[in-house]
């Protein structure tokens, strides 16, 4: 199973998951499946992929999992594991070589933390864009988008590290970095005029294995996003 | 540390957390913080608690949460814990006594996602509530919350447990059963009609030492919300 074209309804469905590695069902572009595939390269886990067509989603796989959702893991004995920060918890406890998260309860409640003020910047992407497509006034979103940055900013000061969870690259990193390496889709002018920390940490993970494994470029990203726009999103772009 | 009475702003700050405790600030009606103090009783955790008045929140509970969230944990070390799953989380880890979760990562995944299912439920409690103050008709919002109360109970038959981690009380439950011991404040005939299961899992859950120790009762709920309908939240409500 190495086939990175989507499958969509009607589709065979792939054989079983062979017994020593894990299945992610995931979609090329989405930011979510790519917080579990980054861990699934950090941590060296083999495992095959399936690409699924989000617009027409093969029943084989609502079978699965009735949400439909990417990221879905799947083990060799049929279990089925959902919602991006579960599917890397999941990760990081049953393959326990590269630790990504802290030993620290307090520090390991602190990722959760940051990952939940985080979750409050996603759907900026989202509203930015579609703003956007509709011809709305989005300088207002921008500007809450830009404080956001800001307050992300202060946190890396504070801490004076390179990374969100140290001087080396943690599960907060990877939970956030998929919506850095997607900013150019928000169309905005120097998004991170105003974090200059941040901006560096972009910078360094983009030296990281594991983002270099699994990204994708920014214009391959404003081609996709297109594709979407004009109603007929096509997973497969570029294949 | 043991007034029940809820800090207001211009309060004096509580003292520092003793050493061989930890500290919740809490609100006692707040299903969230209930939560938080379900698992503080389960495990026999020596605790204070700090009563927040959410309407007019003390500069120093600001200061510790800039958030000012309920439940918020704070130990003798003055780290700063939020955000009810992940306190639950944390109390587990540092609390080995009386494990709430499994120790399989996929028993404990499942539980994730039970209660990312279930965090579609308590937003009815809010909508409803608050739909019924403005004599809006929510019939159809009852309607879709007693489909989510068939959805439940469709999975306790499927399980065959007394629980919904198993055959006695886990942290799922736990995190679901504020909701339930509010259940009067949605004023529904018969809100648990399609749900029988669900009904016998409420019976048994009221057994339990832990919801015994924190619970309130449906006429006390209800006394309370309606000093939220007036504006005049009464924190302080029968003591």
């Amino acid at each position: 199973m190495s086939t990175e074209k989507s499958f969509a309804k009607g589709s065979a469905a792939p054989g079983p998951v062979p017994k020593d590695q894990i299945r992610i069902y995931s979609m090329r572009f989405c930011p979510f499946a790519q917080r579990t595939r980054l861990v699934l390269h950090a941590k060296g886990i083999k495992h095959d992929t399936v690409n699924i067509n989000l617009k027409d989603k093969p029943d084989w796989f609502l079978e699965k999992n009735p949400l439909g959702l990417v990221p879905t893991l799947e083990t060799p004995a049929g279990e089925i594991i959902y919602e991006s920060p579960i599917t890397c918890d999941y990760l990081e406890e049953v393959y326990p070589e590269k630790k990504l998260l802290p030993s620290s309860p307090f520090a390991k409640a602190q990722q959760k933390m940051m990952l939940e003020h985080f979750s409050k910047v996603t759907p900026y992407y989202y509203k930015i864009t579609a703003g956007r497509r509709n011809g709305d006034d989005v300088s207002g979103l921008e500007a809450e988008l830009k404080e956001k940055f800001a307050k992300l900013n202060e946190d890396l000061l504070k801490k004076k590290t390179k990374f969100f969870g140290g001087d080396s690259v943690t599960m907060i990193d990877y939970m956030m970095w998929p919506f850095f390496e997607r900013m150019e889709i928000l169309e905005m002018k120097n998004p991170l005029e105003d974090a200059p920390e941040l901006k560096k940490w972009v910078e360094r993970m983009l030296e990281d294995p594991a983002v270099k494994a699994t990204m994708h470029s920014g214009d391959t990203y404003r081609a996709f996003y297109k594709t979407i726009a004009d109603g007929k999103p096509d997973y497969d772009y570029g294949l």
